[in-house]
């Protein structure tokens, strides 16, 4: 009988049991050397590629399965890989491993009057789920942060890309073992339902954190449900806002940019907000630019376009009265994600920095920055738009916890 | 018709009003100067010592009322205020007043090969809610806690400090106006039933953070409940080992300290471990001088008795082998908080430091020592037993987010 044709209550079995294992290995990860957690990493490279005619070959029947149940073309590109693909999967697992580790940075010390050493030093998280939807190269990605930081991963991927994640998964944990790593470093949970979502972010003792990766509709529903620590990740209600004195060239440039440039991805903008004292002249000619560029302009949006995440080829636009009306406009529909102002004026823009409540906001500059890789990161496991333990692109550093640890000769309180 | 009184639906009306007009306040709070939020601090501790007769006689119902329901003198004691107790409630607010305002301090920053200028700079959390039981000086040292950080308070204090609670918010509440602050930065929540606790906990999208202060059930009830996000505070169930190299004059002295300096708090020692290598000598010297200190020690412990946080003067005992024998029952029976080794052999004290998961742990010295103001915080709101955002004493710092802020001159991104 198949993991996937279990009944119910077996996959909380399965979930809890992969847990246990995955603490067991957490445990080993913890106090690995940096050098042997990167000899691991190229290992893992090595082991994809030498795996690559395995892999192309599960992808090709997600495909085709895909294609079967009617998927669109912009889903099945997104679950593709090709010989490109997965070389870049391999070379970002390289990377990772040139960057530096995260585990053991003393991040404050001092010596107490009564001679207490005392540091806090940056520790691995211990079990990290990941909940996430489509492309295979996740699962890559996710397994490759979550080692070099030092943690176990409890890689729950989706149904569709189920073949391709069990053969990257397999070429993992054999590069793993070939190291003397405990394989349980990585694993995969049952794909089939719903069920093995929330027996992993309610594996409360056994998973320390989970972090939700895709559309809204999944992170609220982890977030809902988990009693296991979220961190929220990749909403994106990203608003660019024309001030009354912006330059309209870089407005335009901008705010084309941040739509057309990948309409995909969470830092696009979904809403043009255009200042009333320029929406004369300024809103015809930015909305006849995004036209041009092949994008469907919302003039008179509802509120449910308001809202939208479109993530495709439109975009929603309101006219606001100047920068606090631009404020209030994206307190009520923002995400949290990225704010954009567009201006020549100090006071407003600095008036907009400060009171947009969001994980980034970008004076004269593109949505589209919002990315641990343009922030020099390195990599990201995804962005954050809540607002404890990280906010906004998270890189090795945000996949840590901390630990006092304390030294003394026999200090004692006194009462 | 009194709040108290009113059904679970408007319960839930309140809450959420309440929440709202938090955001409000919290806004305006959000960008008031360092120099504003302290005279507030000062401001707020003279009107609390103008109102001490207002206080302490709602204080003095509060007992009454307590005393009729047969409330047990230890908690009568902790619900108990006195005008000396006052004077350091007041005392606490200007202490905060001299603590550095973690708000605009800059994390991070660089200016990328583009030209975009970066920085990570902390920002207020934004509402945050509380969730105490018994002592009214949480709600005063909450309320200067989240204002030092720019943060409104939703308090939700016990049932039994109710008539305390209200006198002490009344006094910060008319401090706030006479500063020109927004009363509303501190709100105290019904506290008939649980209802007004499950509103709050599950207010998301309008407040930011909820921090449960109390016991095991509150805490368990809290985080299992909660959609906003939450930071688990205060269960210790504390160890101190004593290794087979162990100075018994220093472990005598630490377990003691550990044990008998305040039984109820939650960073007291709740299981002696004994290293089974010295077990026959050491053993019965510690028991000895545990209960010639009038510990009633647990030798035979069950398994509660090795779970419980006893919070009394009680301490269970348990023989284990050597170093890796301590880390295995700490993982088991541990909450996390903190863990202490006495020993003379510095590579049983690497070991255990390394592979303990704790907030703190502590190598010949109390586990009394994990304490925002030992730690040099200068206050503290809790003490985070989880692993997202916070881990150990919280003082001000952990009582706000990160923003980033990008500076541009009309940059967009490569596709």
């Amino acid at each position: 009988m198949s993991v996937e044709a279990r009944p119910i209550s077996d996959v909380r079995e399965r979930v809890h049991d992969d847990a246990r294992r995955a603490r067991v290995a957490a445990r080993i990860l913890a106090t690995c050397s940096t050098e042997t957690k990167n000899r691991a990493l190229h290992a893992a490279a090595d082991s994809v590629l030498a795996r690559v005619h395995d892999v192309l070959a599960a992808n090709a029947a997600d495909l085709d399965a895909a294609r079967a149940a009617g998927t669109p073309d912009a889903m099945l590109d997104r679950l593709a890989l090709d010989p490109q693909r997965v070389d870049g999967i391999a070379a970002g697992l390289r990377q990772v491993a040139s960057l530096p580790d995260p585990v053991g940075e003393v991040l404050r010390g001092r010596t107490l009057p009564n001679g207490l050493r005392l540091r806090q030093q940056r520790v691995p998280l211990g079990v990290v789920g990941m909940v996430y939807e489509g492309r295979p190269n996740v699962t890559v990605d996710a397994f490759g942060l979550t080692l070099k930081s030092g943690n176990a991963a409890l890689l729950r991927g989706s149904s569709s890309a189920r073949r391709s994640n069990e053969a990257l998964v397999l070429a993992l944990r054999a590069a793993l073992l070939a190291e003397g790593l405990p394989e349980d470093a990585v694993q995969l949970l049952p794909s089939a339902d719903r069920a093995s979502v929330t027996h992993l972010i309610q594996a409360r003792g056994l998973v320390d954190v989970v972090i939700p990766r895709g559309g809204a509709g999944l992170i609220d529903a982890v977030v809902r449900d988990a009693t296991v620590p979220t961190i929220e990740t990749g909403v994106g209600n990203c608003h660019v806002f024309v001030h009354a004195a912006a330059d309209l060239d870089v407005a335009e440039r901008i705010v084309l940019n941040a739509k057309v440039r990948r309409p995909s991805v969470c830092n696009a903008a979904e809403t043009l907000l255009v200042d009333a004292a320029i929406a004369d002249h300024a809103l015809p000619r930015l909305v006849a630019a995004l036209q041009d560029a092949g994008v469907t302009v919302h003039l008179d949006p509802s509120e449910d376009d308001l809202r939208a995440e479109f993530l495709s080829m439109d975009i929603a636009v309101a006219v606001v009265d100047g920068v606090d009306g631009a404020i209030a406009h994206v307190d009520e529909y923002g995400t949290g994600h990225t704010e954009a102002i567009v201006t020549t004026d100090l006071a407003a823009a600095q008036r907009f920095t400060e009171r947009v409540d969001a994980a980034a906001v970008m004076v004269n500059a593109s949505t589209a920055f919002t990315d641990g890789e343009q922030f020099g990161f390195g990599a990201e496991i995804g962005i954050s738009t809540q607002k404890l333990h990280a906010r906004g692109p998270m890189g090795l550093p945000e996949l840590t916890s901390t630990k006092w640890i304390v030294w003394g000769d026999g200090q004692i309180r006194p009462s």
